[in-house]
C-alpha cells in the first residue's frame, strides 16, 4: 500500500495483499483476536447516507478494541463552510488515529495523500462514483469462501456498469486474480475498455455456465432513472428473475452490494434464497474491515505481536 | 414471552412476569449488577424524535455492559428506499444482537416476528399510536414502589385516551393486576370497550378518592389540536390544575409519560411538586429497561449465572 | 467556581484557577492519567453545528474514562416543544452526571444554575454570542506553553470584536493576568468599554512589537456580512496577510479559534505556517477540557486520590 497509510483504491491491491487480507478476515470470522499497543481512536466521517457500510466499519473498529468517536455530517462545521481537509486535520489534531470517509466527490482523497501534514490512517468508504475498496475485498472474500480459488472462475457482472467505478475496479482485480469475466446489461452501459477484462454477453446464454452472478445496484439517488427503461422493464430484460436463477448451476451464487432495489436488479424471492450470498457479504464485511484496519495499524506499530 | 425473543406488546405481560420484572428493576436500582457471557452489541433504531426513551435504552444497555452502536435515521439507507425489514436484517448480519425500535407505523414488528430469519432480540420502543410496553412497565414499577401492591388501588387515567393505545394497554394490565380504574376527559375521547376495564367519571368527584392520577400526553405532533378545544380550555376542563391537585389525598401521586405540555395536561408548578413522580418515572425507566433486556438475554443464555 | 458545579463563564476564572488548570492540562498532555471513583456518564448537547468543540469534549471525556451517551439535537424531543431545562432534567433523571451544552441563546444557563433541582456538572460549550470559557482557557494554555508567562506579553486581538463576547472575555482574563492588549479592526466594531483593557491601534504599526496575534472568526452564519466590506476587502484591510505576517517578530505566534475563513481573517498559506498555533490550539483543547472536567468532578469526589 504505497508510501501512505491508507487504503483508498483497488489499484493498491496486489494478489498477495488480497490473499493475506482474505486469510486474516477468515481468521477473524473464526474467532481470532488482536491487541492494540495503546488506545486507538477512530471516527467514521460519512457525508452520504449509509447504514450498512457505516455500521460495518463501526463494528469492525469496536471488535478491534478501538474507541469510536461520534461524527454527524449534518451537525458538523461543514455547514459553516469548512473544507473536508480542514475537518480531517481538526480531528487529527484532537487525537483521532483512524478515519473512514465516504464523500460524494470523486478522488477527494488525492489532496490529502499529497499533504504530509495529513498523518491519520485513512480507509476510503466510497468516493462519489469512484472507489470502494473494502466492498471489493468483501466480495472477493465471499467468493473465495465459496470456491477456495479465483482461477478460471466464471463471473458475470450485471447491471449499471456505466456509473460504477466499483464495477470497473472489481473487473480489474478479478481479472488479475485469474477469473474469467462476462458483462451483461443495456448496450449503452458498456465502455470500450471493458473489452480488456472480459466479454459482453447475452445474459440468458451465459447463465448455465457461470459460478458467480455479481449484481450491481441501480443508484436512483445519484441520477434520474432513464426515461426509456422502467424498473419493471429493467427487471424483465436484465434483472435476476426467478426464471433466470433457475438456469444457474446449483453451485452458483449471486452477490449484490445492497441496498437491493427489490424486483429491479433481483426478484424479491431471491434476496434470501439458498444461493444468495447477499447477507453473508454483510457479515463478511465486518471481518474484512477488521483485516484492512489491522493491516494499516500494523504499519504504525499499533498492533501487539 | 411467547416463542420469539422480543417484548413488543403488553399482551405478553402476565402478572408473574410483571412482578418479576419489577423485582429485578428494583434490585438494579439498589445496585445489583449482571454479567454477560460474551460481548453483546445493541442498536437503538429510532425513526421518530425522542430524547427520553432513546437515552433511557442506551443507558440501560451500557449499564448492562453492552456495546452500543450508533444509528441515525436521517443518515441511514432508508433514504435510499430500504425497508425496515432489510435495515434490521442488515444490522443483524453485521453482528448486532439486540435492537430497540421506535417507528411511526403501527404493528411494524408483526412481519419481523413472523420471519424466522429475523433472530435478534427486539424491544418495541413505540409503534405509531400502538404499543410501548417498557413505558407501561416503568409506570407499574413507579406505582408499586409507592404502594407495594396493585390490588384495589384506585387509578384515574386522564386525557387523550382516544389516540393512545398505550392508555388502552395500561388499562388492561392494571385491571389484570387488580387495580380499580376510572377515566376522565372529553366525552368524545372514550371508546365503548373502556367499560370493560373501568368507569367514566367526573374528575372533580373522583379526585378525593384516588391513589394515582395517570396523565396522558396530548400529542400535538401526531394530529392537529381540536379546533373546538384550546390548550387553556383543556387545562381548565380536564388538566391537573393546582385546585384539583389540592383535592387529592396527601398519599396520592401523579404520573405523566413526558414530555409534558406545561399548563395543558398539568400546571407547571405541579411538574416537580412533592407528589409528582414524573422524573422518578424517568429514573425508573432505566432500571426497568435493564430488567427487560436482561430477561430477554437470559433466554439466549447471554447472562452469567 | 462559586457555589455550583459548573464552568459557564470566564467571570469564574481567577488567576490561580487559570494557572492550576493550565498546569494540569500540560500534565495530561505529558501523559498524566486520572481515575474515576465510579462509572461517570457524560452527554454533549449541542444545539448548534460543531465539529471541533463537540469532538474535543467527547475525546476529553473518553480519555478521562467516562461513558459518553449519544445526543442528536435534530432527533431529540425539543422538536416536540420540550424546553432545554426539561431536556436536561430528563437526562439527569436518567443518570447522566456531566453535560456540556452549546445553545444559541445567550445566558441559557442562568435559570439552570438558579434551580437547585439541577444537579449535574455543567460545562458551557458556547451560548449564542456569549461565553465559551473552555475556548478561552485553551488559548491561554497555548500562549503559556509558548512564553511561560503572561505578564507584559503584548497581544493584539484582530477582527470581529463587536459580535464576540468571547473576545471581550479574553480581554478581561488576559488583562487580569498582566498582558498588554491592543485591538485592531474596523472602527465601528469597537465598544467604549474596550478602553478599560487596552488601546485601539493601527495593525501595521503594532505588528513588529507584538508576541501574539489573536484572530477572531467572522461569523457569517450568525449575521449577514456587511454590505460595505467584502471578504477580499476585509482581508486586505484587517486580515493577517503574508505581508503583515512578515512584519512580526520570529518569536511571535498567531491564534484563531477556527473554523478559519481562509483568505478572509488569514491567508491560506499562514494557516499551517511555522508560527501558526491554530492546530496546536485544537490539540491543547482536549487536554484543557480534561483538566476542566476533572476539576469539577473533584468537587463531587468522583476523582480517586
Amino acid at each position: 500500500m504505497d508510501n501512505y497509510n491508507a487504503l483508498v483504491s483497488v489499484e493498491q491491491l496486489t494478489n498477495k495483499l488480497v490473499t493475506n487480507l482474505i486469510d486474516r478476515a477468515i481468521a477473524f470470522k473464526s474467532g481470532a483476536t488482536t491487541k492494540l499497543t495503546r488506545p486507538v481512536y477512530a471516527m467514521n466521517l460519512f457525508f452520504e447516507n449509509s447504514t450498512r457500510t457505516h455500521t460495518s466499519f463501526e463494528m469492525a473498529e469496536r471488535k478491534l478494541g478501538m474507541t469510536v468517536l461520534d461524527f454527524n455530517a449534518q451537525a458538523s462545521s461543514t455547514s459553516k463552510g469548512e473544507t473536508l481537509s480542514d475537518t480531517l486535520k481538526t480531528v487529527q489534531a484532537i487525537g483521532v488515529d483512524v478515519v473512514t470517509v465516504r464523500h460524494p466527490q470523486n478522488d477527494y482523497y488525492q489532496p490529502l495523500l499529497a499533504d504530509n501534514r495529513f498523518q491519520m490512517t485513512l480507509v476510503n468508504a466510497g468516493d462519489g462514483s469512484g472507489q470502494h475498496p473494502s466492498q471489493c475485498l468483501l466480495d472477493l472474500m465471499t467468493i473465495f469462501e465459496e470456491f477456495g480459488h479465483f482461477t478460471d472462475l466464471k463471473v458475470v457482472i450485471c447491471g449499471d456498469l456505466r456509473h460504477s467505478r466499483v464495477a470497473r475496479s472489481n473487473m480489474q482485480v478479478l481479472s488479475q486474480l485469474g477469473a474469467i469475466l462476462y458483462f451483461a446489461g443495456p448496450a449503452e452501459w458498456f465502455a470500450p475498455e471493458f473489452a480488456h477484462y472480459g466479454q459482453v454477453v447475452d445474459l440468458e446464454r451465459i447463465l448455465p455456465e457461470v459460478d458467480v452472478v455479481m449484481l450491481l445496484r441501480i443508484q436512483h439517488e445519484r441520477f434520474a432513472a432513464d426515461a426509456t427503461l422502467s424498473d419493471a422493464a429493467f427487471h424483465t430484460q436484465y434483472g435476476l428473475t426467478i426464471a433466470r436463477a433457475a438456469q444457474l448451476k446449483p453451485s452458483a451464487i449471486w452477490l449484490h452490494p445492497a441496498p437491493v432495489n427489490r424486483d429491479v436488479e433481483i426478484a424479491t424471492e431471491l434476496v434470501e434464497a439458498p444461493q444468495s450470498r447477499i447477507f453473508k457479504q454483510m457479515t463478511n464485511g465486518v471481518f474484512m474491515r477488521m483485516a484492512i484496519i489491522e493491516h494499516l495499524l500494523e504499519q504504525r506499530h499499533l498492533i501487539q505481536h
